[in-house]
Order: structure tokens, then sequence, then C-alpha cells
């Protein structure tokens, strides 16, 4: 990956991790190591709890291989308005695909796509979404696919803002991830984002190695291609790690239940409660988008009708009121949500 | 895991990791790490590949993330004659189950198998071993299956040598995967066998976390039960980890391609190619089965039949030495087989 934009967020990253690794580093900095949090009940409730788990003399202590924590992708590290960035990765697929297939120009839901109407193109529900995952996702090998995923990346822009997708990752959740690091946690990525589509990324801009990714995924299927052993894409659904869901990713990629789990939608409902029902003092949080005039605002807490896109709904709200779970004001607990400052 | 023969081999093997983790050990102690290995041509190709791997300034040098090894589990790390262990705890798992399944006493397979007569039980093929497999792996939660099973292995015993099945495992893979992980390799275990039936007792037998073990599965559920969120186990297969299978849960656990994979039989046949043909320097190994005084004798170089468990082919044997594979000689390779010292 060599586009500047990822460059300039692979260093950025490594200073943060850095900071993880100084040996005996005291607790002043470690909690500098969230600077880009308020001093509110959302930082206090996170560096509570850390230190619980991870100090020997205390009755919650967690031993180190037993320290899981779980997070959330869209909307909860990065941007996911206005559409998933996997949305924009296969809509921006059509349009570099459509001159192979001249028949999307009259087949839908190609044909409202390539107009740009993608309202009339979604008018197909799920059969038509499938279609065109199946169309943008399938068909090459897991190496083509990553090359590809890599090079769109590099250059993609939110339709909204006009930024680099890669400078809409949210600066106090990297932080947060590097600070659990620091303190002996391993930190997952369970999305209901593609596991293939991620994985290309994530360790540059997360600090999260691919064996620590786990998503939705389609089958593959071994072939001798040339000489050369490859997995070929296949247009069949896998695994969708999404509500029930998670927690089944989970056990299948990770084999531990969670110590902590980060979400922001009803997509994370059930990950919260495996982590958080298990017994032992357990952690579970969730991003409350509240923050129209640095992000965006939806949700319950808003005051604004919800959104398809990352649903978060009184109910989830309501449970996390009971459960204890922890919800973040982006508005109130952070002091600035992109690394450009904003 | 609180039985005797478990314990012992934990302190066992955090002896072997310790002597990983000394910073600036020199290329000797490293060297002494294979202590169990003669000084044949095994060996010497394992030191020469870690070196070339390692050493920033060979041309064959691979960063940390990237030091991916995979091992096969059975008759590659531990004994898997007269039966795969699994086997041996579905048999035992029937009997135990008996009680509370009167019907079993006439209704095939499980009527045989209480008998004692497993040839007229596996008479049924793969049908009568998939109602074996659910009847013994499924209708409970994974935190429940996890128990099950540390109780069943902490007491069970090779039918053939009449010695603890966590006894019987190689000594000198043992010392390979602590050497492995000492040069900055993750060690993960791809295995045919159930990735939840290795899970609990892999890390302490082989330093390798729940994380980073691949094997089969069945589906699983997610339910809340008395306000707690489990995963209940379903009689559903939902992957089939062998064969074609291995690189196929390879890249949907870990994600990258391997650069070392350890394997013994035609099912580690494609997990092999899927390491040593993406180009680089790359180390592909098979462990034959020609030591009858010590353990078991199978396999085409060994002049008598070949086995339904573990088969390792003349096809095989041959590919193997077409692509460079190290076939490992446990006769001649191995100072010794098992950590008793045999």
């Amino acid at each position: 990956m060599s586009a500047p934009p990822l460059r300039r967020w692979a260093r950025g990253l490594a200073a943060v991790a850095g900071l993880g690794l100084l040996a005996g580093a005291s607790a002043q900095a470690r909690h500098d190591q969230l600077a880009s949090w308020t001093d509110g009940p959302a930082k206090k409730a996170i560096v509570e709890f850390v230190k619980a788990t991870t100090d020997k003399s205390s009755p919650d202590y967690v031993p180190p291989g037993e320290r899981i924590a779980t997070f959330d992708n869209d909307g909860t590290l990065w941007a996911e308005q206005p559409m998933y960035v996997q949305a924009m990765f296969a809509l921006d697929r059509v349009k570099a695909l459509a001159p192979q297939h001249p028949e999307w120009q009259t087949q839908e839901p190609f044909a409202s796509i390539l107009k740009g109407d993608l309202k009339a193109a979604l008018a197909g529900g799920d059969k038509a979404l499938l279609e065109i995952v199946m169309a943008t996702h399938a068909g090459m090998t897991t190496d083509e696919f990553r090359q590809i995923v890599k090079d769109w990346i590099a250059t993609a822009k939110n339709p909204a803002t006009k930024r680099p997708v890669l400078e809409m990752v949210y600066q106090p959740m990297v932080e947060l991830l590097a600070y659990l690091r620091a303190h002996g946690y391993k930190t997952f990525i369970v999305s209901g984002g593609g596991i293939e589509f991620m994985r290309p990324w994530a360790e540059k801009l997360y600090g999260v190695p691919p064996e620590q990714v786990v998503g939705s995924s389609i089958k593959t299927k071994f072939e001798m291609r040339d000489g050369k052993a490859v997995l070929v894409r296949l247009p069949e659904l896998n695994f969708i790690d999404d509500k029930d869901g998670k927690p089944v990713g989970i056990n299948q990629h990770i084999g531990h239940r969670p110590v902590a789990a980060f979400g922001n939608s009803d997509g994370d409902r059930q990950m919260l409660e495996y982590t958080t029902t298990s017994g032992g003092l357990r952690f579970g949080m969730l991003v409350l988008h509240d923050d129209k005039a640095r992000e965006f605002a939806y949700g319950p807490a808003t005051g604004l009708p919800d959104s398809h896109v990352g649903t978060f709904t009184q109910a989830l709200y309501d449970e996390a009121k009971q459960r204890g779970w922890v919800v973040v004001s982006m508005k109130n607990d952070w002091k600035r949500v992109f690394p450009s400052g904003q």
C-alpha cells in the first residue's frame, strides 16, 4: 500500500503504538495515551477497568492470555455515513468493471448504479444487494482481491465530506486500541464488513493484524493455477458476522469470550451481551453519534430520526443503561474526532 | 485443567518456552532448543531456513508479522495410532452417555460401540461416523463442551500403549514450535480435528493459544439462558478443515499464507502446496512414521501397508521429493520421540 494517505496514517499509528511499548511507562504516561478523550465519565470508566483487570493485586485481575478486546469497525472505529465504506467500494467497482459487462447498461441493479441512481438500484432489496456484492467481490483470487482493495482505498473519498476515507478514522478509538495493547490486551476487529475487505488496511490503520480481523465472508475454493496454489473467491455467502453472528464469529476465530467489547449499533448487541454476561468484571461500550458539527448525528439520543446505516435504537440505549454499558458521546467525550484535529 | 499429567506437561513446556525468551540467546543456545533432533539433514534444514528468514541481512528475510508457521496436529504433533484421539473421545462419550439413551442398546452405530465392536459400528460409513460425532459433540453449550473435553483428556489413555494421550506428544515437535516462536514466528495448529476439541489443551500442551487453533467445526447458535449469553453446539457440520479445506481455513482464520507448514499425511498436501508455491523461500515438512520400535510404522517408506489413519501415499512422498519438502524420519531424525525419553 503505497499511497500517501495510508503512509501518513501508518506513521501516525506507529507513534501511538510506540508509546505503549515503553517499558515501565508511568500511570500518567499511560493516561496520556488517551489524549483525545475529555476527562469525562467514559475515559474514567476505561482507565478504571484496565487498571482493575491488569493489576495483579486486583480481585478482577485477568491473565494476559485472556485479555481479549473486540471492536466493531463501521461507526465504531471509522465513519459509516453517508454509507458504509465497503458499499462505496462496491459501487466504484461496478463502474470500473462496466466496460467488461456491456449487459449491465440495461440489467438491474447495475443499470441504475451506472446512471447514478442508487435508490433505484437498491429497490431490488437484498437480492439486488447480493448481486452487487457478488459481481464486485467474487470471481478473482484472494491475492487479486487484496490488491484491488489496497489500490482502491488508497484514494477513496467519503462522498459527503470529500475527505479520504482513511482520514475518517476516530482518533480517540485508535488511541484506545493502542492503550489496551499497551496493557497486554489482544485487540480484534469483529465487524459485519467483509473480512477480506478489512484485512488489507486494518494493520496499518489500527495496528490489528490480519489474523485478528473477524468479519463476513464468501466461500473460497482451492485451485492450482500455473503451478501456484491459489484460492478463488466464489459468489456464495459463507458467513454473516453481524448481530447473532458476532458471538458465533468470535467463538470460531478467537475461542475465548472477550473481556471488553466496543460497538455503536444494534448489530453489536449480542457481542456486548456475550462479553458482559459471562461473570467477572467486563466492559461494554457503545459509541453514540451525536456530533453533527464534527461528524454526523444519528441514533436515539440525538432527537433525529434513526439511520438505516448503523442503527442505534432506543431499545439498545435502554439495554446499555440497564447493563451498565458505557455510552460514549462523541460530542462530550471526545476532544477531537479525527486525527486531523477536527 | 487440574489433572497431574497435564500439569506435568505444562511445567515441561514452560521450561522449553522459557529458553526462547532469553534475550540475546546465542546461536548455539538456540540450536540447543532442538536437542531432541539428531544432527541430520532435517534439523540442518530447519536451522538454515529459520536463519535465512530472520536474519535482516538475508535476501530471504521475512518481517515478523509475516512469520506464520502452520502445524497439522494428529500424527504431526502427537500420536494418531491406533486411532485419532478425538475418535477415542467420541467412543468414550457414547459409553458415558448410554444410560441417558436406552435406545442406543439396539440402535446402530451405538449398539455396536457399546458391545465393543468398532468394526461393525463403522460399517455404516460416513453416515455412522457423523451420527457418532453429533451424538457426542453437539447439544451442549461451548462452555460445557470445553469442560467435558478438559475432564476427559486429563485421564485418557492410548488403547495400544496404555499411556496417557497427553504423554504421546512428540518432543522434537514441541521443541520446534518453541524454537520458531523464539525466532518471531507465530505458530498455528491447522488440523482436520475439531477446533473446539483442541483448544482446551493446545495452549498448555503446545504453547498455541485458542485463537491460533484452526480446525473442523459444527455450527453454533447464540442464545440467552438464565440471563447469560451462551452458544449452543448444533448437530450440523460447519467446516471440514482437511485437504482442500486447509488452505481455505488458513485464509479464513489467519489471512496470510504461511511461510512454513508441517504435516504428515495426504490431508496436509494442499496446505504445503499453498505455503510453498507462493514465491520466496518457503518451508514444507512431512513427518514419516517409520519407527515401529518407539512409536508406530506406517506410510510408503516403511514397506508396510498404508494406514487409513494418517494416510501418507507414495504420490505424496514423490511430490515431497519433487518440491523439496523435508521428509522427517522419526527413526533417524529424532533422538527421542516422547518427552519421557523413549
